[in-house]
C-alpha cells in the first residue's frame, strides 16, 4: 500500500536528493533503487533497516515493513511509503508496476546475484539496469552535517579512551579493558562500537586484528587499542598504544618509526594527491627503517557511515583525494613473537590541505601510564 | 603465494568439510568458494574477515591478507594459505588458474552483482556456476559445538540482564541502561552485542525496533529490552519487559496475551511442523484478543552465527523445522501512543519436540521491580 506524502525534507537531505537526481538525469535513469541500509539512511534520513529507497524525478519512495511504520511517519513524512507484506524484493517489483517504469537502475555493489535474479523476474516488464553506484560517489565527500556527526563520534571515542586509560591496571584482561572502553563510549551517547574493539597486550599485538582475550596486563606491557564509536550512524576509528610503567626498548624504537611515518603521511594529504602516493610516503619511511615487510596492510581508508568505505589509502589505487573526504591514517609495524605498533588518526581533506579531526596525544612519553 | 598444509582439522570441522564435499559430489562441483565471513568461519574455524575459503575434493584453501597471516598459521595450519597482495577477487582468480579449475561454484547470496562480474572476468577460463548455498543449508541445523556456543551466548546475555535489572532506577535513560547491559555482557566474555540493543521506555516501545535515546525511566514505566550477546561468534537474542513499581493496566492486559501466544507457539514446535503453522498458533491467539493488526512482524527467526538466519518463523514460508534448528519465538503487540510488549526466547528443535534454551522468568508479576 502506498501513502500520500506530507511536508518536505530538511535542506541537507533535499540537497542530496537533488544531487542524486542530477546524476540520474545525466545518465537518463528514470528511477534508482537503493537497498543498503547506510545508503537508504544517507539519502533520506530514515533510520530503519531492511528497507529500500527508490528515487524518481518526482518522488522518493520508502519501501519497508510494519516494524518501521511509525518511524517512517516521524522521520520521512515527506516520502511515499510502501509497506510490504511479502519480501522486500516483492514490494520493489510492485512499486515498479505501480509507477509503470520501463527501467530501474540498481547498485551493482548493493544487490547479491540471487536478489538481482529474483527482482529481475518480479519487476518485469520493468528492465533492471546496472548503474555505477551514485551514493557510493556522493558519500565519498562529506557535507557539513556529516562532518559534525563524524567529529562527535571522534570526540566520544577520545573521551572514552581517556577515561579507560586512567583505569588500566596490572592484572586486567584485554576483554575487561575492551568492555570498559565500549561502556565509556556508550555512556557518552554512542549507539555501539564502530567495529570489534581491539585490545592486544604484548606479543598479541603482532596480529593487526587481534580480538581481546583473557591475556592480562603486566608491568612493562605494551598494549595496542584500536576502537571507534558509532554516533547518529557516523563512525570514528582510532588506534593508540599504552605502555604500563616502561617502554619495551624494541617496541619504543618501532613506535618512533611508525609515528614519523604517520605524521609524514598526514602532511602529504591535500586535494588532488593520489592515494597510492600518500600511502608511499609512510611506506618508504618504514621500509627505509627495515620494516617494509612488517607493514602489510594499506595506510588507511575512508570513514563515514561505514567504518571502511572508499577511498582506500592503498598502493592498489590511484584515486585522487578530494575536499570533504575523511580518511584514517594508520601505519603499523608487526613483529611476530615481539608485538606490534599502530598509530591511527582521522583526517579531513580540506580545500587546500587537511585537518586532523582527532587530537589524542601521540608522543612516545605520553603513552606511558 | 600458496603454502603447504600441516596437520588436520579438528573433528567437528572435518565433519563439516566432509558434508560440504558430499554436497559438491552430488552436484558434480569441482570447487566451491565461500566469501561470507560467518560461512568461512563455519567451514574452517578461521576467524579472519575479508577472506575466502575454497573447498575442493583434495584441499581447503584460505585466501586472505597479511593482517591475518599469523592467525591462519595458528587456527588453520592444515589449510592451504594464499596471501593476496591485490584485491580478494584477484587472488580467487589466481587460485582458479593454479588449480586449473574448469568450473568454480559460488554462493548466489554471497556475491554482489559487481563482485561476480569482476570475478567472472578474472577467473577465465574457469567458469563460474551458481550453486544453491551449501553452507546456508548446512548451517540451518546446529551441531553439538554450535549448540554449546549458543547456550553460552544465552547464559551470558541472561546473567547480564539480571545484573542490569537490579540497577534500573527512576531517572536513568534508555541509553544508560543499554550501556550497562552491554557492559555486563562484555564483562562476562561477550565480544559484543548481537545487534543494536533495544531499550524502550513507555510509549517508545510501540516501535518494535526503537533505538535507545535520552528518554528517562519514571515511576510506573514499562520498559522493553531486546538484547543479545556474541560469544565465540555465536549469538543470543532475548526480549523482556520490566515494570517500575507497578504495571500499567493496559500493558498488563497486553502482556498476558503476548505471553499466552508465546507459550502456545513454543509448545507447537516439533520436527516436521511448518514454520507458518507455528507462526499461526501465536497469531490466532493475538488476533482473537483483538490485536492482530498490532502484531505486524513474523514470530521469529533462526539464530546462530548470524542474529537473523534461516529459517524464518513466518507466514510467508512453509519450510518444516528440523532437529538442530535454533529459533527465536518473539510475538509482540504494539499500540502507537500507548507502548508495546514483546517476549522472546531461544528454542532448540529436538528429535521429538523442542527445548527452551533461555530460562529467564517471564510471568507478569516477576517483571515488576
Amino acid at each position: 500500500m502506498a501513502s500520500k506524502k506530507k511536508g518536505s525534507p530538511p535542506p541537507f537531505i533535499a540537497a542530496r536528493i537533488a544531487q542524486c537526481r542530477a546524476e540520474m538525469a545525466k545518465r537518463k535513469l528514470p528511477a534508482y533503487v537503493i537497498t543498503q541500509h547506510m545508503d537508504t539512511f544517507y539519502m533520506t534520513g530514515f533510520t530503519g533497516e531492511d528497507s529500500a529507497v527508490m528515487v524518481t524525478p518526482r518522488a522518493v519512495h520508502i519501501i519497508s515493513d510494519s516494524r518501521f511504520e511509525e518511524v517512517i511517519d516521524v522521520e520521512v513524512p515527506w516520502a511515499r511509503k510502501h509497506m510490504r507484506k511479502g519480501q522486500l524484493v516483492d514490494e520493489i517489483g510492485k512499486v515498479c508496476h505501480r509507477l509503470k517504469l520501463d527501467r530501474l537502475a540498481f547498485q551493482p555493489d548493493g544487490l547479491t546475484v540471487e536478489t538481482h535474479a529474483t527482482l529481475r523476474k518480479l519487476a518485469k516488464p520493468t528492465r533492471l539496469v546496472k548503474a555505477p553506484s551514485i551514493t557510493n560517489q556522493m558519500r565519498r565527500c562529506k557535507d557539513a552535517v556529516e562532518l559534525e556527526a563524524t567529529q562527535k563520534a571522534i570526540t566520544v571515542a577520545q573521551d572514552a579512551f581517556k577515561a579507560t586509560r586512567r583505569k588500566i591496571r596490572v592484572g586486567q584482561t584485554e576483554q575487561e579493558i575492551a568492555a570498559r572502553l565500549e561502556y565509556e563510549m556508550r555512556r557518552r551517547g554512542a549507539t555501539g562500537p564502530a567495529f570489534d574493539t581491539i585490545v592486544a597486550v604484548g606479543a598479541s599485538a603482532s596480529r593487526p586484528h587481534a580480538l581481546p582475550g583473557p591475556r592480562q596486563v603486566k608491568k612493562g606491557s605494551a598494549i595496542l587499542l584500536d576502537w571507534g564509536a558509532v554516533l547518529n550512524f557516523y563512525r570514528s576509528d582510532l588506534t593508540r598504544m599504552v605502555f604500563v610503567g616502561k617502554i619495551p626498548p624494541r617496541i619504543g624504537e618501532i613506535y618512533k618509526i611508525v609515528l614519523d611515518a604517520q605524521l609524514a603521511a598526514i602532511e602529504a594529504i591535500r586535494p588532488g594527491e593520489r592515494v597510492n602516493d600518500i600511502d608511499a610516503v609512510a611506506r618508504k619511511l618504514i621500509t627505509k627503517a627495515g620494516y617494509g615487510k612488517q607493514f602489510g596492510h594499506g595506510l588507511g581508508h575512508g570513514l563515514g557511515l561505514n567504518t571502511h568505505e572508499p577511498p582506500s589509502l592503498s598502493w592498489r589505487s590511484k584515486e585522487r583525494v578530494r575536499p570533504g573526504m575523511v580518511v584514517t591514517v594508520e601505519p603499523g609495524i608487526y613483529v611476530p613473537g615481539v608485538g606490534g605498533v599502530r598509530i591511527e588518526g582521522d583526517v579531513l581533506v580540506t580545500s587546500n590541505g587537511h585537518r586532523v579531526l582527532s587530537n589524542l596525544n601521540k608522543d612516545l612519553r605520553s603513552a606511558v601510564i
